[in-house]
């Protein structure tokens, strides 16, 4: 399946999240990841995340397609993605 | 057609933004937008967008699926959409 991942969440754990984010998907933008992933992954990478996530403060937003081709994507704009590759 | 519209934006254009997405879709998280919109109405959101945005440092992602049906949500921690009917 396809996702895509977008959080909010305090500052003290935004690290924390992105680290466990990148081990699973692909980082677009700011707080936005996304990518093909199996529901037990999800689930693993879920599960992490809940463990240092404030749930009265933090969110977690996740948007799953069954194919990558349902979606279309359009950048304006900077394709920060096409940076992170060079940092 | 339904879709998820994120944004990476200086400061000073960040309430700029806000207020134009607004008119169009949903606010659901931080930077994220989301809601039913027709293809020229998006056309229309993304010409308004421009005329502020840095296209050197802006980014304004969007993802298009024919139907919402496609697409699942699920939402870890805070609903911030459900406060934002209350401020």
């Amino acid at each position: 399946m396809y996702i895509i991942l977008v959080y909010d969440i305090g500052e003290k754990r935004v690290g924390k999240m992105l680290k466990l984010c990148r081990q699973y998907l692909n980082w677009i933008q700011n707080s936005v990841f996304e990518g093909e992933i199996t529901e037990v992954k999800l689930k693993e990478l879920i599960s992490r995340a809940r463990k240092f996530m404030k749930e009265e403060d933090d969110s977690l937003i996740i948007f799953k397609s069954r194919e990558q081709k349902w979606l279309e994507k359009e950048i304006i704009g900077q394709d920060k993605n096409d940076l992170d590759t060079f940092i």
